[in-house]
């Protein structure tokens, strides 16, 4: 079983990778700060797996706290529910919150120990591709706003992070597609050879081989914990992470949360980082023909919503983390494994960008 | 005019201290991190001193939010209104933050500036007599639960802090003597000398005296200043700035927030812990003497409210920030100057000192 570690000096932490790992107690309880513990999980992930995390967790007294399954529950009102909780069961300083779900599930238990009683410790558990390559790795938590994708949010590190690839058998194909979306930006950011890989075996990957399935989460999570490790806060190379996500956070804010999954806005996102870097003169039509078959062979959309034209996008991508001064600034493509974060493009070929990309309207 | 200093390596910072510092841009302006000011306060204060902010600030693209006047909007739903103001006027990373107000104001605006975009700049320009000795430097943030005093917060350090006295001048009695119960704490904890002065001077200080006003505030950010560089984040010496406070936020919580102010509810509580200490064989009847008097001269309650009976406190203590296991830990006397945080102390001894500063309840 492998384990990753993300360095971080006295925040370090295990990431362990593997099948069987729910039901293995010596993995989470080291971890336990005190005598209890409280999960966060929805109403999806419990029936699957509430009973066996618990069951590690016999030793610890055990709270729980069942959420709504989605990214429209990504608020300060449903983070409000876990903090009645903790504050119900008279959880205290030393309480550990264990986060049991996708990527909401963690970004908002992990918010809510950043915040409990100034910041309680807390584990991920990860059951979804995309919290187990990305979203529990890092320690970036919060909720939206109306206006914008994880507005509200603090940096607060798990103490470890445990990816059990037994949890992604009962995962919905779609959740499996929108995961894959970030295991395609590690290669396309800053490694080439993964991306090799990928287009060897993205299909197996997708077809739930467990060989492909196990490779892609070690490499991805090395990728994330290298770059993590070199910039914790985001003050530098962190950001080129966030490759298709401007575009990605405006499509999933204008067209509503949770109406598409957060990878596959994601996965057209990248297509159009890659599409803009070719009319800047970085990368080639092969390069975009290379993105765009990835995209697509992970069932990810490859146009974005027709309600997005030009003028919605660039409204919604000002409010974006990374801008200044007003200015979008966009991970782009210098080439393939070789992302930059620049705002030195041209409007006029994001406009273009943003008009091919852009699905027919339909006339009713 | 005297400039202490928060040493806290690369999160250091200025306390200025003295008059007229409102319309000093040259001590804001510095610490404005981009070219956006969102100016948090509230209407009571907005009147009286946003204008003087504003033209310090001139110089910036300002903002600002106005928020009601109470402990009782010291809520996640007040804090969301910070973050629509943050969002409505596009806000980015580099946005500073500045809270203009009492401790309400502070402690919210201080939060909103931990989450917002994972954390922005903020400078605290404390107005209340309460705000400019205690709550605005520490970084200590966050808002109250319905079940419990400050439970969803952060630590987040200002870049500076402006403590104009000038602004103590319309400050309302009551509000005075809510920020004398902080100064006399500083006396009992850990400064003798403080406490023989504060013998002498605390009716000057009530009376507005500017001299004494002035000796008091330098002398308890300095106190502050000392312990918090000693432990940032509470892990040992820093709670024990909570004299009075686990007794007083039992209070805050148990009436109802905004019922008494927070300054009112650790005078009697200060009270209770030196009555506590002396059951206890720590302190004499001459000493809790001398802490009553000094509660009673700052025109504080030296008895709790009627309806908190011992089952009461105990139940709201509990869920204090620094219980573990249930057991409450409460910040006691040695001697007058010398405070220890204890959970070894016999439970019939606390019922007694809480018998004996109970209100009389009415007969209806």
């Amino acid at each position: 079983m492998p384990i990753l570690n993300v360095e971080l000096g006295v925040r370090s932490y295990p990431i362990h990778i593997g099948n069987g790992l729910l039901g293995r107690p010596e993995l989470i309880a080291p971890h336990v700060a005190g005598h209890q513990v409280m999960v966060v999980t929805n109403e999806t992930v419990a029936p699957l797996y509430l009973d066996a995390v618990l069951h590690s967790l016999r030793d610890f007294e055990c709270h729980q706290v069942v959420l709504p399954d989605g990214e429209q529950y990504k608020t300060l009102e449903v983070l409000n529910t876990i903090f009645d909780a903790l504050m119900g069961a008279r959880c205290e300083r030393t309480t550990t919150i264990v986060a049991l779900g996708g990527g909401v599930v963690g970004d908002m238990a992990g918010f809510a120990a950043a915040c409990y009683q100034r910041g309680v410790p807390f584990i991920q558990i990860p059951t979804t591709l995309l919290a187990q390559v990305d979203s529990s790795v890092g320690g970036k938590t919060g909720v939206n706003h109306p206006l914008g994708k994880n507005m509200i949010g603090a940096f607060h590190q798990p103490c470890a992070v445990i990816a059990d690839t037994d949890t992604l058998s009962t995962l919905e194909d779609r959740q499996l597609s929108a995961g894959a979306a970030e295991v395609v930006k590690y290669g396309l950011i800053r490694d080439l050879d993964f991306c090799d890989w990928l287009d060897e075996h993205l299909e197996a990957l997708l077809n739930r081989d467990a060989q492909a399935l196990a490779h892609a989460i070690e490499r991805s999570c090395r990728n994330k914990a290298e770059i993590v490790a070199a910039d914790e806060r985001e003050s530098g190379v962190r950001a080129l992470l966030n490759l298709g996500h401007t575009f990605g956070h405006a499509i999933e804010t204008g067209i509503g949360y949770g109406a598409w999954l957060h990878g596959e806005a994601v996965g057209v996102g990248m297509l159009m980082a890659a599409d803009l870097s070719m009319r800047m003169g970085w990368l080639t039509a092969a390069d975009v023909q290379r993105v765009e078959n990835l995209v697509d062979k992970a069932q990810l959309p490859t146009r974005s919503p027709a309600q997005m034209d030009y003028e919605r996008f660039v409204d919604l991508m000002s409010v974006d983390k990374k801008a200044q001064r007003g200015k979008i600034r966009l991970v782009l493509l210098q080439a393939i494994g070789a992302a930059v974060l620049s705002d030195d493009y041209d409007p006029a070929l994001m406009r273009e960008t943003i008009d091919a990309h852009r699905a027919i309207p339909m006339v009713s």
